[in-house]
């Protein structure tokens, strides 16, 4: 609403200032020090009773949700909680949600992603989602290798040498692209073809079904549903199951949102349905 | 440019420092103390000449579009005050614009949505705009619940007594939705049965009129035009009218931007054709 | 993933303080007073190495791909620096990217948009991204233009002269409009007419076509297909080239990220070939 609308922007800065100083007073306490709670980022159990307290002061249910069916949605078989992760870490990178990014990084790193794998699925949706989006994850991955001790010993080689190329595959793609769009956009073509499939998708430290799995993740996530049968039966090409492209979609209900999971689904059963199973 | 592309990184968050300190310094000049700023959020007077002035130096055309046709716009008697101020909580949330959303759930209070509908209204977009953002909204909120010392007796019960199904509707949405998708994605339709349709839109404390005007609120906002023909035609069945559903379009024009408007009124053009008045 | 879900919350609040104290007392040691890292902002040279040895912590590779392929990018003969930099500027409003924001605006400063450019760009923007994504630009472009002590000498007036109106396009353009969707959503219609295409649009502080070019890249880096027909074609009748409008794409393929890029150039190439050369 107009008659006010310019004084919320100062009043949020100077909350966001309150906020702030009060996050450092009240972690002081509870911890002693910073140092303690820099570590207690890891085991995550001391703030843990606060932080339950803080969402049932505005909505009581999500933690009934939160213990219920999320709970339960990462313990379906039909999707290792690994492959949960990526799709979790993915999704927000997509949508730039920088709040929740942090925990899911450090679950996906406790659940089996290697951090030169996290460290790719960065480098590679600095691409799909947009170089702005990669830097915010970079910010976020920082604080927690930093905490976590992870060295760059740990971090892939920035040129290492490439997985073997699909040479028939790949200039049927560029061939493809070429001829549709060449005269339309040729830089895209180009570099699409230079820079993404034989360069950054032959990077070694990231399977390439895995890459798959974060691509189709981005796509469902930001509702980008054009592009969702080509990534979608490469994925399916590159070793994920029908099963578990139908698990990424119920997983990214809760996390991307019901909207797009519904989009989603009804491109992926006509992309189900023109493959032979 | 990449020649300097990291080094924006640092300088920002620098300069966020800055402004944090700026804006504390500012305040207790001009409050004397944070418990009386504190308190300012809620008559939003003392800072609104400063505010102005910002975005006066920076685009002052703005200023007066906002007291012009967007004044204008909160007037028009096509929707309520109320109901655009669920519209406008809902696009922010749907679209994690953290910055106004404390300005404008205080102008929703304001506009006499009660606690409790502000409350089931972040638990429903935890579902229908994903879960992190929901928790953007709940840390938000919280502030703002603190700010007016609304308690928790002010909020739903987590397990409240729900509203009663209609059964046969329920069944046909959940058989067709079965058919549609059961093979594609059944953790999908399973979700959407139990945790969707048979709790969540039966939760008492939001009315399923204003349930349906958030949710089409955030699908406009977000441009998920595939999932608005659904949520539109329930919008109706739930008691929106043909002129609200247009005012809605109106109004997100100018807090969802006019690009999703259009594509929204394209939409809603077709499912009013398709319904009898 | 549930079980912990809420403590991020807090870990984040605590972490993001963390920071920001690590940020001045990093920023007090590196230039001894804050009022001279403010200079530093211009200059952009001081915290360079800092910031890429920030990055090489996470993902070395994209510091390779920056000093390659995207510094070649903005080399491209297809479009100006300048140009580019008002798509990239449009696309993280659009998305509302505030991380990069500051340094992308300092950047087309120097490239050659003016402070009255940039201003209209933004008061534009907030009618074509949303009126939150404008003040969240806003907010960015305050600390740019004070940086660069750019006073309210530099920028637009309130209400200057507006540019001559085609009426006879103009007329075309409401009729059509009305006829389509005036029954649906009048007001949407109504404000169109009255606050976009008989005044904003004619504001001349920026050019049609700089104008056009905001718009397409917006609705590109957003995603929004369905409203990429009109504005492209729009565009190219305010003089952009289709040799410029294919460039724009391949930019935003890096700074919007390649999903939208392929979406927006199957578009493209329907609009080019409806359209004589």
């Amino acid at each position: 609403m107009p008659r006010s609308w310019p004084e919320k922007r100062r009043s949020m800065t100077r909350k966001s200032a309150i906020n702030i100083i009060a996050a450092i007073a009240s972690s002081a306490l509870a911890s002693g020090s910073w140092a303690q709670d820099r570590k207690s980022t890891i085991g995550r159990k001391s703030t843990r009773m606060q932080a339950r307290n803080d969402s049932r002061a505005v909505a009581p249910a999500l933690d009934k949700y939160a213990q219920g069916p999320i709970a339960e949605l990462w313990k379906r078989p039909g999707l290792t909680p690994r492959d949960r992760s990526i799709v979790t870490v993915s999704a927000l990178i997509a949508r730039n949600l920088a709040g929740e990014m942090a925990h899911e990084m450090n679950l996906a790193l406790d659940h089996g992603v290697k951090p030169r794998e996290l460290s790719e699925i960065i480098t590679h949706l600095a691409f799909y989602s947009g170089w702005a989006n990669g830097m915010s994850a970079v910010d976020v991955a920082r604080n927690v290798f930093a905490t976590r001790k992870i060295g760059t010993d740990q971090l892939p080689q920035v040129s290492p040498s490439l997985l073997p190329l699909n040479k028939e595959a790949e200039e049927t793609r560029a061939t493809s692209v070429e001829k549709q769009f060449g005269s339309v956009s040729p830089g895209l073509v180009q570099y699409t073809t230079d820079v993404l499939f034989r360069d950054l998708w032959l990077r070694p430290d990231l399977a390439p079904r895995d890459r798959s799995l974060a691509t189709v993740a981005v796509l469902i996530a930001a509702g980008q549903s054009a592009q969702i049968p080509y990534h979608l039966n490469r994925a399916m090409d590159n070793g994920l199951t029908q099963t578990e492209a139908g698990e990424v979609i119920t997983h990214l209900a809760f996390y991307a949102g019901w909207p797009n999971a519904f989009s989603a689904v009804a491109v992926a059963k006509e992309v189900f349905e023109r493959r032979p199973r």
